[in-house]
């Protein structure tokens, strides 16, 4: 892509209700556009993160046997009044009156609409267990919309939901699926962490991926051995023994939740009567969890973790263009010539690149490179004549030397 | 994929108010799940079809210089204050209200959005033409919701939205739109004409693309010469003397709309003040051009078109799985063998397989091959022994006996 064609350009004017990284520099970068308060237009770039970010969540669904489907936005009131939710919550839902006087709900999650699907189309224990999860925007009528993408009003969002006939194999597929959770967060560049959180009336537990950054607005109690508790459960306090290994000491740490699977058992499977005739002949409750990511909020954490005071580093798995090739003046013919020609080979080998083809100074376009933050920048300049450029790692920023056939070896 | 861990599979029960092909089949073939009127869940294999349709018209979209973003299904009403749609779109807008008593839609369109974007993000003349699309989920408040995924409430839909700084510039784009769609269609196995429709107040003329198909609820009057137009501007009648070529007669027949285009000219970016300085520096109003294409209702128009009394017959370019192997008798040791032996080459080809892994009879399983509709299915029976199998494509039904050699040759 060469940059003066792509719509959506760097900017230097701070947001004015900027209260977090990822606002500011997804904004200033030209990824996110917003339309009001926590409403956001991914522009071509951010949308290249968003689906980046959804496909590495899709294929370690796909692996725990999830199959995709895609359940409406529109649901209707009459299954919040099963499971007892259209007025419990209230303060979330977004409702609407539809033709016909019908009252609607904008999907926030999924249980009242997925439950009574699998109990109309799985009726024998022989296709037990299922496992479905869709990516969707989801709808939240946030009263204080903030910090970019970390708590909007319209979201990305990916629901698993997971139905067994028996605890044990829910207790497999729930422990396969924090497999598969530490695998997305590890691909997406996160390092996050299992916490232990309220698991309502019929579990213990459920659980969160937190991750540590100041900009978080959980707090999470935990030890060196493992243990982590957010603050709605936790009966510790900073300092204290840790309840687990004894040894330890409780630290406690700002954390943003990047996703959460609940054991749900048989909360919702007993709302809308789903039950069947086991093997034995009897009639057997069906188990349910549910399973949580939100691919645009994990995106906005991505930028919380790995930025700098010069913009972002998005790690190669998630970043919209691997390669920024850099050309010191556009103008020049034989850095114009070199750079294309880099350009063709990579774009060959199957590598995404962005061109920085405007005829501006390097210094502004060092300036953006560094905001746009892609993996590796390329720099065309004065060695073009001898073949040679400049290969720097947004990570690091540590300037290599190189031909173009090292290059291609250090890139393909 | 083996049919018998599939989430959703045939059911031979028709529902109660398919008023249509598409309504009936995609239902009976386990594709989609009517959650209420107009409204569906995409199933797995519908999911596939779905996601086809719309990867055919993104790779279209792309080639004519579209670029991708995805803006908000929230939408503020002071938006639509500005165009004089807030009342205007009232039989058909979703409204609600959020947190702070603010008022908003649910997206129906794009242009109270894509607009003043626009004007914000491009403001050099240097930067013309812009053109930039969304494939999102759209809502319309249908009291008559109907026919499966031709009208529905919510739905899957591609607006492109083109800006010029000359009627030159717009025009040819607009023409290379429509090359873009003849494609679109073309691949998607649709035979769709070009007809003309109102332009509304500021062009002559519209276009719609026109699927001819006796569940159609347009009427399109035209001519062998290429003359047509639909019934809201038609001055002929059936039978007339053709205005364009005066040499044919005027036909009549119904037609499914699955794509428009419109010249929308100046009536928004006057709306929202979007002009700028030109190259001579005169101030120069943006002309502008919509272009939509409703993916779900493309799939619901290729199965009216493309079925018969046993069931759908999937264009390749948009079916779920190329293949559907039958081994007639899965029990029987030498049949599954083969047949696990073919499914294993054809996906190691990169070819979507899907295997029926039944204990069923092959009655059973013909039928629901045929209303599942593959474009091939490779039936294992008998001649499994001698290493031969029988291909018969869907659309011709013509069945051809093979060695597995010369399946493979076929298939990949």
């Amino acid at each position: 892509m060469y940059y003066s064609k792509l719509f959506g350009k760097t900017n230097k004017s701070v947001p004015h209700d900027a209260d977090s990284a990822n606002a500011r520099l997804l904004v200033q970068g030209g990824f996110i556009n917003q339309l009001m308060s926590g409403v956001y237009t991914y522009l071509p770039l951010g949308l290249r993160v968003l689906k980046n970010v959804q496909q590495i969540v899709r294929e370690e669904m796909n692996a725990i046997d999830g199959q995709e489907i895609l359940m409406p936005a529109l649901h209707p009131k009459e299954n919040y009044i099963k499971t007892d939710r259209w007025e419990a919550m209230d303060d979330i839902l977004f409702k609407l009156t539809g033709a016909g006087d019908k009252e609607l709900a904008l999907s926030s999650t999924g249980e009242e609409i997925v439950t009574p699907l699998v109990k109309q189309l799985v009726t024998s224990y022989k296709d037990f267990p299922v496992a479905v999860y869709q990516i969707q925007d989801k709808f939240r009528n946030e009263p204080r919309a903030k910090s970019g993408l970390l708590r909007g009003r319209e979201f990305s969002m990916k629901d698993l939901y997971s139905f067994h006939l028996t605890e044990e194999d829910f207790d497999a597929y729930y422990d396969r699926s924090k497999e598969a959770y530490s695998k997305i967060f590890q691909r997406c560049g996160l390092d996050a962490k299992l916490v232990e959180a309220d698991g309502g009336i019929f579990s213990k537990y459920s659980h969160e991926y937190q991750v540590f950054t100041e900009s978080g607005e959980d707090l999470v109690f935990h030890c060196s051995c493992g243990f982590a508790q957010n603050k709605e459960i936790a009966e510790v306090k900073e300092g204290d023994a840790c309840p687990n290994c004894k040894d330890g000491k409780i630290s406690v740490d700002k954390a943003i939740e990047v996703g959460n699977i609940f054991p749900l058992k048989t909360k919702f499977t007993t709302a809308f009567n789903f039950k069947l005739q086991g093997k034995d002949g009897k009639m057997t409750e069906i188990i349910m969890g549910c399973y949580g990511i939100g691919p645009s909020r994990v995106m906005g954490s991505i930028v919380e973790v790995h930025h700098d005071e010069n913009g972002i580093k998005w790690p190669e798995s998630v970043a919209p263009f691997k390669v920024h090739i850099v050309p010191v003046k556009w103008a020049d013919e034989v850095q114009q010539k070199l750079a294309v020609e880099i350009y063709g080979k990579l774009e060959e080998a199957g590598i995404e690149v962005l061109m920085d083809d405007r005829d501006k100074g390097p210094g502004e376009k060092f300036k953006d490179a560094d905001l746009l933050g892609m993996p590796y920048r390329v720099t065309v300049g004065r060695g073009a004549a001898d073949g040679v450029v400049e290969l720097r790692p947004r990570a690091t920023g540590e300037i290599e030397e190189l031909s173009v056939d090292d290059l291609l070896k250090k890139l393909v």
